[in-house]
C-alpha cells in the first residue's frame, strides 16, 4: 500500500491538487501534518475534482513521528546537493527508479511533501527513509507542490492503477487486410496509369508510410474502400 | 521545438501552472487561443512562479487555424473512446510513446490543451495530427488541465531539459573500497567473538545488503571507519 502524506502545506488548494492527483492515479490515503484549516467551501475542495467526496474528507491528521513509526517513509525533494558529502538529500532516486525498486519490497510505504516554499527541513528529512528528487532544468528546478505530487503519483501508477481508462492496446488491422489495402494500391496505380516503371517504388513508399502508422481495422477498410471506388472510376469494370 | 498551446481555458491559475511545468521542464513557446484576460497581479502571473519573468510574458496570442498550419499538432484528451470506430480521439498515444516517437522526426510540434470541463472539442481535435491521452484510473481518469500538462511535460523532459539540476550518477564506490569495507565487517565478526561457525554466514547476509544499497564512496569510508574503531575497542593493537 501507497500513502501520501503533506508536512505543513499552506495553501488548502495544494492539498486538493494532491488529493485530485491520488483519485487519479489510484491511491486513497492521505495523512496531514500541520495542515492549514480545509473549509468544505474553500480551496482544498474546489481544487480536488472528485476527490472532495473521498480521499479528502478521509484524510488524517497525524504527525511525522507517527509516520516513520507505521511506514517506510519517501521524502520528496526538488533540489538535491550535488555531491556524496552530505547524507540528508543524497543519495537520491527519480521517480522512475522509485517506481522501479518499490515492487521488490513487501512494506507499507508513505510518500512525504513538505511545504510549498522550503519543502521538507534537514531535520525531517533526516528521519525519512529514502528520497526522491524530480529531474528537472538546472535553470528552474522547483516544481510547485501540487505538481511536484502529480508527476510523481503518475510515475507510480503502475503500482497503484488497478485499471486505466484506456484499451488494453490500440487495435491494429492484421497482416491480411493490410495486404488486402496494398494490393487495392496497385490496383489504383495501375487504374490510374501511374508510369509502369514506377509502380514499384511508388507501392514500397506506400508500404513504408503503412508500416509506420500500424493503421486499425477501420482505417484500413475505410482506405481500401476509398482506392477501390477511385480504381473504379478510373478503370470501370465493364471495360 | 516543441511548443505548447492553451485553447479557451477559463482559469487564469491554470495558465500559470502550465507555464511553470513549461520552465521546469526546459520549454519556453507558449501560445494562447482565447484566453481570459492575465492581470499581472492576478493568479495567472501568481501561480507560474519564475515562468512569471520569461513564459508567460512572452505568451502569443493565436487562432488554432495558425497553429494547425505551423506545427505538427498534439492534441490532449483525458478520456478517449474505446473502439476503433471513431477517430477523433483514437487511435492515441500515451505520453511515453509520444516521447519515444518525437526524436525520429524532424519537425516543430505544438501541444494542444483544452479548456477545464470539456477539453478540447471534437471539431477541434479533428484538426490535429495525433492524440495523446494520460492513463489513469479507470474511475477517475480526468486530471485537472494544469496537471495534465504537468504529466504531459515530464514526460517529455528528455527531449526538451538541456540540463537538470541532478547530478550525472549517484556516485558508488569502487569494488576495492567496498571489499576493503567486507575485510573490515570480518575483522570485526572475530575481535566481537561472532559464533565462529556463524562468521562466513553473517558475512555473506552484510554483503548482500551491501550489494543492493550500492553505496557511496563516503558510506563505506564511513562504515569502514566504525567497523575499525569497534574492532579496536574490542580487541585492542596491543593485545
Amino acid at each position: 500500500m501507497i500513502a501520501v502524506a503533506v508536512v505543513g502545506a499552506e495553501t488548502p488548494g495544494n492539498i486538493g491538487t494532491i488529493a485530485r492527483a491520488m483519485k487519479n492515479f489510484g491511491l486513497s490515503e492521505l495523512y496531514l501534518v500541520d495542515p492549514p484549516e480545509l473549509d468544505p467551501e474553500g480551496e482544498a475542495y474546489g481544487f480536488a475534482g472528485s476527490a472532495r467526496e473521498d480521499v479528502l474528507p478521509n484524510a488524517t491528521e497525524t504527525t511525522l513521528a507517527e509516520l516513520v513509526e507505521q511506514f517506510h517513509t519517501v521524502g520528496t525533494t526538488a533540489t538535491t546537493n550535488e555531491d556524496a558529502r552530505k547524507h540528508v538529500r543524497y543519495p537520491f532516486k527519480t521517480p522512475e527508479e522509485l517506481a522501479a525498486s518499490l515492487p521488490a519490497v513487501e512494506t507499507d510505504t508513505c510518500l512525504v511533501f513538505g511545504r510549498e516554499r522550503v519543502g521538507l527541513t534537514n531535520a525531517e528529512l533526516a528521519q525519512l527513509d529514502e528520497v526522491v528528487s524530480i529531474p528537472a532544468s538546472a535553470d528552474y528546478p522547483v516544481l510547485n507542490l501540487g505538481q511536484a505530487a502529480t508527476v510523481l503519483l503518475y510515475e507510480l501508477r503502475e503500482l497503484t492503477v488497478a485499471e486505466t481508462q484506456h484499451p488494453e492496446t490500440v487495435e491494429r488491422a492484421d497482416e491480411r487486410e493490410i495486404e488486402g489495402l496494398h494490393e487495392q494500391f496497385e490496383t489504383l496505380l495501375t487504374a490510374v496509369n501511374h508510369p509502369e516503371e514506377k509502380r514499384g517504388k511508388t507501392a514500397r513508399l506506400f508500404r513504408r508510410l503503412i508500416g509506420r502508422a500500424h493503421p486499425t481495422p477501420r482505417e484500413t477498410r475505410t482506405l481500401r474502400g476509398v482506392f477501390r471506388r477511385a480504381s473504379e472510376f478510373a478503370s470501370p469494370p465493364d471495360e
